[in-house]
């Protein structure tokens, strides 16, 4: 497969701040291993630059060294080299506003933020859609992702589209940010996998 | 939404034993709290009428009950009715026998056993081509997923069928069972959505 097929580039970023708790309310979230093995190792299955981190916490950032040290070195990678390669592809921020800037800075080309969420928005786009657009403007993209109960409004302002809500069936779409992510990815690049799926 | 754009039924069911180590011994492997969640939640967006959680170990079992029961009751229930929706759709059986005769009982039909793998089979089919030979049959499938390092032998032996791994670029395809559900569970239905997605 041409790597042509997978452009546009997506890289993926997963924030912990500043998000909402479930009374709406600003919180900075705790970091889950698991989100970090789920993401890692989706961005390497569909050849995503990087999954961005995004806390401004000192211990959670430490944290995350921590849990990420033990698969890239010695015995971890050692037992589990696919997981390595996956997790090599985290990378640690303090804020959107940095992953932009480092984005930027690797690809000469500011990239398009598209906003995820389980709430309707009246702009709201579907992935393919929002591929269509960076080939337009051949831009990369980022899928930002909240954690808690969602993405605070603040950072909603900074991004450039929406996209819809995953829906199934009927009204429940409360998916983990791990099944979203994964979905969101998949139909991003589906049109151009040039494969019966 | 029509009810018709949804059928036929499909059914997950995450598989515990028998399932591979790391060195291909066949396990029994420990539930994750995670995964009961995840898929129950993607269950409940995509309206499967169930997950299975297979286990025939008596402490896992019991486990998995303790674990849905601070969500189907009292203050785990009130504080998130959305999450006693979808674990409610989570059943505990011993064997994928078992979960087969249950779901033979309620529908009146024998379902189709969807064995899924990261390695490639030459039988190999996509979800939509699933969904079509349960369509053509008018029977429900259930899309059979291990833990560990994958279903044994014997169950695959008992699968009607074998989907093929989820490819994305190049040859990583170690994505988690998390992941690897929810892809196969939207691209199982992706044709008859009827949205631009």
């Amino acid at each position: 497969m041409s790597k042509d097929v997978f452009n546009p580039l997506l890289y993926l970023a997963l924030v912990h701040y500043p998000v909402l708790n479930r009374r709406g309310e600003e919180i900075a979230s705790a970091v889950t291993n698991l989100d970090l093995h789920d993401l890692a190792r989706l961005a390497c299955t569909y050849e995503l630059p990087a999954c961005y981190v995004v806390t401004p916490l000192k211990d959670q950032q430490d944290l995350v060294r921590r849990l990420t040290h033990h698969w890239l070195h010695n015995v971890g990678k050692e037992l589990h080299p696919d997981r390595e390669r996956a997790l090599r592809r985290l990378r640690l921020v303090g804020s959107v506003e940095s992953l932009s800037e480092e984005i930027r800075g690797e690809t000469g080309r500011t990239p398009l933020l598209w906003a995820t969420s389980a709430k309707r928005h009246p702009l709201g786009i579907s992935p393919a859609q929002a591929r269509r657009m960076q080939e337009e403007r051949n831009v990369p993209g980022v899928l930002v992702l909240g954690t808690g109960w969602g993405l605070a409004p603040s950072v909603l302002e900074r991004c450039h589209g929406f996209l819809a809500p995953i829906e199934g069936r009927g009204c429940y779409n409360h998916l983990s940010v791990r099944s979203a992510a994964s979905i969101l990815v998949d139909r991003f690049f589906r049109d151009v996998m040039n494969k019966d799926v």
